[in-house]
């Protein structure tokens, strides 16, 4: 494979809005070259803020949805059989070791636990990454960093990502935007009106003080902009809200009908 | 392989008895590429209705029957060896991406949670699927959308989608039709008479009141339709509704008795 | 694989003796194609049915024997490497799909409860085998019709169909002859006379009455058979008996016991 | 594979000494091509008798050393890759199937439980082999005979035979043979004084009585003959039976001082 | 593959702080080429110790991250296909063997169990390596030594190295250096002030006392390293101290809590 | 591969301290080729025992470093990919039954218990091996004998001989040489003076006497030699008993505080 570099390169500015100095120090832990976990619950962000930050920076992104089949070969890569006989194809982490990219390992946690343990050697002093498969030993490009995302909502007994892997990164909490932050991300990226979208908010509020109460997470901002589109369309928004907002996260016919009840509340 | 846009485009128009608003919604949603969520029990309509609105919009439809031993490459694609060396075949989703299909995972939630990470880059605003094993990342055609079913009934601790995959989708739920609606529909699948519809109909409904208390679920109304084309044909109604109502269904004696009671309830 | 429909016919007439109105119920869920179970316990004539059906609407038979090892490539196809590279192979499935075939999956509890979800768009309105790896949608022969035998008393919680399976067939019950009937197959099988098949299948009634009380199931109409052939070529009837109808049924010494006294007292 | 028949052949009288009227039980079960089940403990002479009546009859004799990982393919064939491409290769139930062996699985309770189903076609009137990756129906050779080996003190509800496959066995249960019996085949095996294998065979009862409380199974004969052939070498007596009687079936100290004992006891 | 010996060699010293007698006891250890064990938490300086004693004695070292997914022929070596047919490719581990280095299995205990028996016959007076795939005995080099590292912290019942494999080995037990020594670690690595290095290795200290109440280890050396270079860019110390040394290494809001409030007592 | 004998040949004796009336009793066995279980814990001398015998008799000895993922096919042979297709590959299994070498099975008990079976037909009067996958039956050449290894420490529900696998083998119990011999083997091994062999030794009755009271095994005579030959490099005695008899072999540290205090009693 020719690694072509420019294919990983963001040319738009993602939108992203700043919570606080994550942006100070994403990008000092990037001048160090520092491996970054970004934790937080699901749909808060985190993919994006990657994303504006290597747009920021100005260096490809390699973006890697982890689950629980994917082998340290898919990482790292493979021999493939050609008409020549085999060939060595870089997997994609080894493909940001070469290029410099930041490489962003999604959901981390998904993989098998001690597939991770590929990732060590990349992450001390020795930036390497050994291809035993192949006999050769990379030596990461200066400008490459790694950088892992974690729902810590999620971990149990079974799956969570050992200390000795912890222990090598730095790490930066996420969390759903403030309210009148909140209100402002929806606006902008459905161009609704402000007062739907503080109802949208509110709404959203209600549900994320149920989690651990019934739901296992609260109503993410996307689900939020979900529903402002669908009210954008012309859907009346009770129907909208009881589409996006309710019917994707809970099976819970009382979760559904206290959902619901809010939903009449606010917009009824 | 060619990708025959064509072979995927429904040419008649499927029928379907809407129950409600779900046509509106489902557009609206299609109209902003927001993926959706079809909930409900078996042989309610769901996949008819994907089908209706397939052919409604005017999009090819690729529909994938999900199972456990469903890899993600099996929805991606691979590399087959050829007689010039590998080859890469795109998997039904790479096929739907680049065409600007509806992708419909039918009974999603049969594959391996963690294999459907896979869909995540092709849920939100990047619209890409990363061909990791091909160093390819493929941006979704403006036309694709990704459509899962899903039936609240079997959910267990073992087997559930990921809140974070949950979050990505709005939903339509889903119930068996009304009885009126349901003997409308039986009369026009199988040119029955409006009295023995009625009749089906309402064993129908005495078997889901006993979902939960013996039945895994009631009596679709795909059976009922069995059981009408079997009387058709000249089956007497009481061995009909037996052979396709009841046998089917469950093993237990008790069941078996309560059912075929009603049975003769109806018709005896 | 040239499919070569012949070999899949049936061109001698298999015995078989009808117990009710099987064969009528059958024919009419031929003519409608809808998908039919067969239940009953072992060795009862499930397939003997089948195969007689088969010969009598003049259809080819497949016959798959399900196992837990068997994939969904299995039933549905897959690549074979060939001189000229790979070469795609269609399974038994496939095949039956084609010619329109009846294609019966005996025992179809015993393959993987998920693999099974590949049969649902052939057994709907759709008619549809989708060969996903090959990114070709099969549409069934107008001919072709889909059976599945299980057998009631196996399922466990680990291995039961699921409800969006069954609810996609008819089902007839079967079960062991009444005594009358089996002295006739009996009889009719191996020429032995009257008497001594009025003998054994006494002695397989009261094992029949053990089922639950320390035997699984009761004898098959198969091992009478076997007891009979033995008696034929000369063999004690006490001693056929053990090893036909105790031995390989059971390997407690008290339900032996109970069994060879009861052979003791029929025959001694 | 070019299937050698006369590979299979015994070409000498295998030693083995009757116990009852088994060798006239099985050959009528041949004749009639029942399929036989032999059951017995380790180490009684279910292989040798099954070697023994193959040399009786004739018949080549294929054994297959059942095990776990032993898949469907192991025993129906498989594709390999050829200079010329894929190329089919028989296993060997097929090679049995084709030249009319008797094919003996040893130890089949070993073998997956669900991968044992693939003999099922061959054990009814069908008497066929369905190769569906080939997409060929093998018709089984009219000499053709199927046996299996089990060992009902192994049995767990892990491992057992389903109900559908003992069904269709006839069965023949072997035990250790009686004492003068045994002291006979000690000697006649390894030409040692008839007085040396009485003691040997005293040591033997001792330990099968011991069967059930503390030890899983007793000394087989084999072990007997093991003994007294290290006797014969000039070993010690009471070090030839430690070595050979006692120390390969228990590690518990208890069992251990207990056999010891009873063999200084008769050899002291 | 052509072993190219000197890209394992290690060109520059690697810092290493001894903390007691550990070089001579590893340099004795080596020159009997006795298997070495080094025990640990996480992140106090194994690997770099081995890096070290590399450099000293002049060996090429080559380290294997060990995880659960790797099998012994990842260790051993495999066949390839090539253009013409197969070839073996050398593991990492015979490799070693071959060319007299030092074979570093880093977190050993990841690796299967009994996938580490491999190594056994290379940890005796055989000093050998079968291949058993090729059919070669490979002889280890006289300058060959393997060295593998353990964290006892981790072992589980499930995990933990059989008494076979331990037995095989000499080992030294690390720990985190004591404060005075780590302050100078932390300077000499970052550059930063004394007074600053003080602060953060006291920090450490009130983590590694939680250990055990709360935290599965404490903060490694490598986070204060972290810390101090994050504050050298110009992050404020106590966001730098939050990011670096709490949010990788736990979600408990209460230690996190505990930990932050250290943090601002030291740096407030 | 041409089956090089000469590379199996021991052309060195190995030196070997006997305990009783080992070697007559192995050396008879191998004149009536019976199978022999070598039994006793970890590092007691039982491999060593077999290249002694497989020296003194002068026949090439093939040794299998068992293990879980150990496949029959690994032990019997395996197709592999050429130039010109497919080619067999004999296992070392069948290397040794066709060359007449010593095949020594080390940890049997490790490799997955079903596996095992294959070594069933060259266990007894059969002594043929059945290649089923290569269609071929291996007679066992006249001076093949097949060897196992086993500790009996380790034996749990899980893992655990068969016993239609125990009862084909004779075997030999080895433990830990009493005090006199080992110091004679310490002495000779490391030439270390005999007042220090004495002291370690002591120090190895120590920890043997802790075995089930926290220790899962006692100290080898191996792990003894090694604090040897570290004395004898100059170590200082007590550093090198930690560093080889307490470190490997424990993490608990109550017991190495006993270990450590044994240490300092005797040395200090």
């Amino acid at each position: 494979m020719s690694a072509n570099t420019d294919q990983y390169l963001i040319t738009e500015e993602p939108y992203y809005q700043p919570q606080g100095d994550e942006v100070a120090l994403y990008q000092a832990a990037y001048e160090e070259r520092l491996p970054v976990m970004v934790k937080g619950p699901t749909g808060c962000g985190k993919s994006r803020f990657i994303e504006h930050m290597a747009w920021k920076l100005g260096r490809p992104l390699i973006t890697v949805a982890c689950n629980e089949d994917m082998t340290a070969s898919d990482l790292v890569g493979r021999y493939l059989l050609d008409a020549d006989g085999t060939r060595w194809l870089d997997g994609p982490l080894t493909v940001a070791a070469r290029i410099g990219a930041i490489c962003y390992l999604d959901e981390v946690v998904e993989a098998r636990q001690d597939t991770t343990v590929v990732i060590h050697p990349l992450t001390d002093h020795r930036r390497t990454l050994p291809l035993d498969k192949k006999g050769e030993v990379v030596t990461a490009h200066p400008d490459f960093q790694l950088v892992i995302s974690y729902n810590p909502g999620y971990q149990s007994l079974m799956k969570d990502l050992k200390q000795s892997t912890k222990q090598r990164f730095s790490a930066l909490d996420f969390d759903y935007a403030p309210a009148s932050l909140e209100v402002g991300i929806v606006t902008k990226e459905t161009g609704i009106d402000e007062a739907t979208a503080g109802k949208l908010v509110k709404i959203g509020e209600t549900a994320r003080n149920l989690k651990g109460h019934g739901l296992d997470e609260g109503i993410s901002t996307r689900l939020l902009v979900y529903a402002a589109q669908l009210i954008k369309r012309g859907i009346e928004p009770i129907a909208a809200c009881r589409m996006t907002l309710v019917r994707p996260i809970t099976d819970d016919a009382d979760i559904v009908a206290t959902l619901d009840h809010a939903i009449d509340a606010v917009f009824g």
